[in-house]
């Protein structure tokens, strides 16, 4: 059984939808995303770089990894240089995906895709969404392990922790 | 500027709602959740249980850590102790709070606070809501390591890492 017996439609929003779907005898209230990205970029000086911005579901500012949602028909790789630029001007590099996994399976389709960039350089154009202010913030790769402790959002601490993994 | 100045809720479900806020100039779309937890838990013979469940948004089973939402005013420790027996059947141990997080902060206010629980033991009463059709699945410690390629859920990841992490 992977597929609901009945399906309807109760909220059609801008970036999210929710549908309540009937699977045999239990309704599922779910939130429908398009998917989306989240980049570990080490620059060419070995520093991560993070991006601290004000993130209004927690009602405040966050330090997380520059991450963005898929356009419909992107491929995620695309999706990822594509938002690690917009968020940061940084650019080329090599690309590995790391993971993909769903963020809040409970309650959301949204599917994310982990992508590692090493060796990214300054030189692309920054540009940001409406409203998107975005701070850079540089850790030096030395220091993620102790200062883990100030990260509060789930994919940036899954996406340090696997890197800290694959470096060694 | 911590709160919104205007809010509406445009969906008012059952688990979750959906508001629309104006942050100044911008509107948000933020979905409302009670906030969760989620626990690993190790076993007197050095096995980390996890639950194996379909999950409809995914439109598969994924492997994950035993985790549950937070009934109001419940403190989240109470909560990962009643949601561990509920799920696995499995009490008691050693516990410690080891991260707390938000689980996709750019569209939801969900909150989760993860925990390591070590020594549990069976003897609890295994009691699943409607329709959750749980098996649990026990990897030796040693081995998770090598199979975290078959974790696709954020939370099981950043946990078993940041487990890793602590045990050594």
């Amino acid at each position: 059984m992977s597929e609901p017996d009945e399906r309807r439609v109760v909220y059609d929003g801008k970036l999210i939808d929710v549908v309540v779907e009937r699977w045999g005898d239990n309704e599922r209230e779910i939130v429908e995303h398009p998917g989306a990205v989240a980049i570990v970029p080490v620059d060419r000086e070995e520093n991560v770089v993070l991006v601290r911005q004000m993130r209004e579901p927690a009602r405040k500012e966050l330090v997380e990894l520059p991450a963005g949602t898929i356009d419909e028909g992107e491929e995620p790789l695309a999706t990822a240089k594509r938002e690690l630029e917009e968020e940061t001007g940084l650019r080329s590099g090599e690309w590995n995906e790391v993971a993909a996994f769903w963020t809040t399976p409970g309650f959301c389709n949204e599917r994310m895709t982990l992508f590692v960039a090493e060796g990214v350089e300054t030189g692309g154009e920054q540009n940001l969404d409406e409203g998107e202010g975005v701070e850079l913030v540089r850790w030096p790769v030395g220091e993620i392990a102790s200062r883990l402790g100030e990260i509060e959002d789930a994919k940036t601490l899954a996406g340090l922790l696997l890197y800290l993994r694959l470096r060694t």
